[in-house]
């Protein structure tokens, strides 16, 4: 008979979550908890924002030590006590970073359908990575086509979507994103007119070059220095998404940069933070426009599935170094 | 016979406009050109935005050298080529620091009502100032009852009609301002619940105390270090709307600060810079609610009048050492 696995946090992480900050725990399979259900995990995700789910500082969620690692996962129904949902649907929901979850009825999200795309793809163009960059790019930025968007870690989970949905929606999509084979992917699979390297010397005379109608949408997702540059090219009137802030490892104390203010005046811009969940509301009509869009090919998934509940202890980590190829999660 | 006299800009400013950057100028009498009108100026505004006006660095607006400054102002119109504009009519526009005005039709915005209020009344609550609090405040930062918003320079000229449209509409109106004198009439006569001296000791908890339930609108005239002081208080989905940069006198090169990615993004912070005559549109809605509120004496006007273009080099110096009492304007 199966136990369980699951992925423990020990302690809070000062910067990027690593092994220590973990520890891999056999335990009994759970059993259907009265009004939730008991799932097998078929993926579970691995996120940039993690890092801020271990934190010590404020954030806007919180993993406790002790718990199980939250996580977005898909998996199949073993027993349910819950309504509208009986074993063998698959679903994507809070299972966490186990084999077998016993979640309540809240923490299952939705059903997703296996015959569309595998369960790597409901956790990246259908999941978070999805709806985080249809949210952020479609519902705030007010894109218009012909304008220029700039995006950070631009060939990332979100970043990719986002290229790819600029794409669609007749954007000049411009990409910055670290080492060649990145850049070459961002170009050639992920709706990019052009992707930059952001290591490269000259970066301020690269992103001109790009962009020669300045940048309109500055969709960010690192924050510090790398954003510093985007600012000076802000057309007026420019929307700033704030997606994400990787490229900062500790906001305690905030680092200093060069003040905002007079260029939020001047150039009479618009910055905007947001976390995905915020708007839930418009999940079902997102998911309904992604899928469309994956049908109709213009929108592909890139994922990188790792093998077993040993790698999750690091996963964090491997994110921060820049080593995974897409979407990265765990088949426990 | 009257003959002219014009304020001309002599130098680019570093810093705050001050005596050296102007000089008055006697002229000829005008005539009406071809298409314009021939007006005589009432009163001429004195605005902190002319800092920006006469710098060499980027602005959405300049004036160069050896231009007569530029300036709203009220003023009768003496003679008309201008469509929708006769002798006698009284008109809102840029005049002008001068006596005499021969200005083009597109120069002249609006006719005013005297019956109604005084010329300066005009160039303050029915002018830029209270056209930019209401573009500001009620059609961008979203306000709803019963939130709480803290304002910068909260007894000046835009400051002072946001507290009282912003106690009209039912939010508990913070102010921030500099001395005992504006800190009473802030609260006395500008709608503001409570009102701090930015100066004195003990900030941060006196901005606490005065925002139990935080901030959801910072109207920011100020920046600096004392935005940095309203941030720390800004409650989850929190509007900044940046007005002014008054606190920082020169931003080449940009003076740094706490970056702000991390509080924008766990905050879901949005953060508007605007500039009123982006909204020109909105403009004779906005008269219109601000007339009704006027009338209904929910909005007193503030002025301070100058008698003499011979003010007018040393008045936008005054506005920045804070001595002015309300809206500043010069009779010429």
């Amino acid at each position: 008979m199966s136990t369980n696995v699951q992925v423990i946090v020990r302690s809070r992480a000062a910067g990027i979550p690593a092994e220590q900050n973990f520890a891999l725990v056999a335990s009994h399979m759970p059993e259907c908890p009265p009004g939730g259900a008991l799932v097998r995990v078929l993926n579970a995700a691995v996120d940039p924002a993690m890092r801020g789910w271990l934190s010590a500082e404020r954030n806007y969620m919180t993993v406790p030590d002790g718990a199980v690692m939250k996580a977005h996962g898909v998996g199949e129904i073993l027993a349910s006590d819950c309504a509208g949902y009986a074993p063998g649907d698959v679903v994507f929901g809070w299972l966490g970073w186990q084999r077998f979850a016993a979640v309540s009825g809240a923490e299952l999200l939705w059903k997703v359908d296996l015959a569309l795309a595998p369960p790597e793809a409901w956790l990246s163009i259908f999941g978070l990575n999805g709806l985080t960059a249809w949210v952020g790019f479609l519902h705030l930025a007010r894109p218009v086509a012909g304008e220029t968007i700039l995006v950070t870690t631009a060939a990332g989970g979100v970043g990719g979507v986002v290229g790819q949905l600029a794409a669609a929606a007749g954007l000049r999509a411009v990409g910055l994103t670290g080492g060649p084979e990145k850049v070459a992917r961002a170009e050639q699979e992920l709706g990019y007119a052009k992707s930059i390297d952001y290591r490269a010397a000259g970066l301020h005379d690269a992103i001109a070059a790009a962009c020669p109608q300045g940048v309109d949408i500055f969709f960010d997702n690192t924050a510090g220095s790398l954003a510093d540059e985007v600012f000076a090219h802000l057309n007026v009137k420019a929307r700033i998404i704030q997606c994400g802030t990787a490229s900062v490892a500790s906001w305690l104390p905030p680092p200093t940069g060069p003040r905002r203010e007079r260029d939020m005046l001047v150039k009479r811009l618009s910055w905007q933070g947001f976390v995905a969940f915020d708007h839930a509301a418009l999940f079902p009509q997102a998911l309904d426009e992604l899928q469309t869009l994956y049908r109709v090919q213009k929108l592909r998934s890139q994922d990188e599935v790792l093998d077993g509940l040993h790698h999750a202890p690091d996963a964090i980590a491997k994110l921060y170094r820049g080593e995974n190829t897409g979407r990265l999660s765990i088949r426990p």
